[in-house]
């Protein structure tokens, strides 16, 4: 046998994403609770944080306080932060506030679009011009995430060709960047590689990420994947925060604690030091009030407990 | 950019442990419940299954119906037994009740192997020509699985050149198939690459298989790494089941459904059939009376449940 070695990029960017997918379906908690869990991601040197965002506070309570959470964030050096918007009005209101790393969520399902947007693709995908142009005047971006990237939950499998046209639309009529959601957690390796390469392929100057959710366990094996395709550039939440209330025990994001413990043994840079990371998840675990879906929390981090393999015999 | 794929082979032979690593630190099952696990686990497919412990009742006496189970397995066609053996004494007891494919576990680390077999490492091996004798004279065959191979609880980091000297002894003893046992779940994707490259290296006629632990969100990861790098022989429990009770919440085996579900679109051939294998995970839930690990059982299965992400935004 040769010899085989993994090839994986020498850094990869992560985008912590816990404030925002992971604490959007909690109960609302106070902005003191969330600036005390934004400093301690902050601690862990990660260098990008979706921070909320700027949607209805009917359709997200939790989020409602993003004009007062933004108005915080010049304590915090050092650290890029963007919001997610559902329309050209949330943009503005997201500008206003200071923050102009902008996310624009189109679902590739018309189904989804329509039950998470209230219309379809199309005409989610029509408004991409308008909140590019809103962010490029404040001197900021647009990355448009593919929500339903490879499969939805009414539709099943997402056409690749379909997925492909709504990111090259994205990137026509604007978009700085692009991001694949894996919405509903059911995507795995092999087929993470082939949309990758697909939406490349067609817009291939463009800087491309994932977000992947972990409900079915693949979704570490996901991260590599998309690590070994090129990928640099990944979402992940603090304790793997973002589970679904209608699908109780089902993981959420990718934990970042989980990809940045198998990235720091690749010897891959990250500049999240993973001790800081799982204080911030027990800070987040204390105000969220629940246990975290992250086994590598759970377990208490990188070293097993002595004795904790007693009576067992592998 | 270039065109990617992930390379990794076109079958895969996945041994089911529930039955043995599973339930081993369980509350005894009584043995028709056992038969019951075992019938929905031979009707997933499934080629190999590790179907008890040959060790002391005392040690493990979840696994004190060794010699019962055994005399049921004439019921079930097709499947390829092992069961697993601490010394000669229990190679003995195995070869007696019919069971010839012997499993026999060394600790690479000294420590580890006291702790856990009371002895150290080079009395362990010690004893491989001993047994391999015992299963060759039944016309059977030993496969030597090597714990600790990455991480022991109470030394750290094992050397990969220890874990590769007990593999070559073990060989040379006798040993006809290895395993290389990431015992408390701390492996993580470019380590399984380069422990299987070096043990391949000094063992290259010698069938390789691996032993993966969930316990820190990286076992499907570390999965996908070793399939890349050529291993087709995986362990896996049903259900994830075998979390160890002085590590609550910490997952046990990595979930052979999990495992099963991303193969099936990778097209690697398992010859398991997933919604069986989702049934027999949960007819092993109601047996061991708790929720297992397994995030894919927990979510439903291969389909969200429609309106799952009602309110979710990516």
């Amino acid at each position: 046998m040769n010899e085989f070695d993994l090839v994986l990029p020498t850094a990869v960017d992560v985008r912590e994403v816990g404030m925002r997918d992971g604490l959007q379906l909690e109960d609302p908690l106070p902005l003191a609770a969330k600036l005390q869990m934004l400093e301690a991601l902050v601690a862990t040197g990660v260098r990008r944080i979706e921070v909320t965002s700027f949607v209805s506070p009917r359709a997200v309570p939790a989020l409602a306080d993003a004009d007062q959470l933004a108005a915080e964030l010049h304590q915090f050096d050092g650290v890029h932060f963007s919001a997610l918007v559902a329309n050209p009005r949330g943009a503005v209101r997201a500008v206003d506030a200071g923050l102009t790393s902008l996310e624009y969520v189109v679902s590739a399902s018309d189904s989804h679009s329509r039950a998470n947007a209230g219309r379809p693709t199309a005409a989610a995908v029509a408004a991409v011009g308008e909140i590019a142009e809103l962010a490029h005047g404040a001197g900021g971006s647009l990355e448009v995430i593919v929500a339903t990237a490879w499969d939805c939950p009414f539709e099943g499998r997402t056409p690749i060709a379909r997925t492909v046209d709504v990111t090259r639309a994205a990137v026509t009529a604007g978009a700085d960047h692009l991001c694949l959601g894996d919405t509903i957690g059911t995507t795995t390796p092999v087929r993470v590689v082939r949309l990758l390469d697909a939406v490349r392929r067609a817009s291939p100057g463009t800087p491309l990420g994932v977000h992947f959710h972990d409900t079915r366990g693949t979704g570490q094996a996901n991260a590599l994947a998309a690590l070994q395709a090129g990928v640099t550039q990944l979402d992940a939440s603090v304790g793997g925060l973002g589970g679904c209330p209608f699908a109780p025990g089902a993981s959420g994001n990718i934990a970042t604690e989980e990809l940045v413990y198998w990235l720091a043994d690749a010897e891959v840079a990250t500049g999240i030091d993973l001790d800081a990371l799982l204080a911030a998840a027990s800070v987040t675990e204390r105000a969220v009030g629940h246990e975290l879906p992250s086994s590598l929390h759970r377990a208490g981090g990188r070293n097993a407990p002595r004795g904790v393999v007693m009576g067992s015999v592998v």
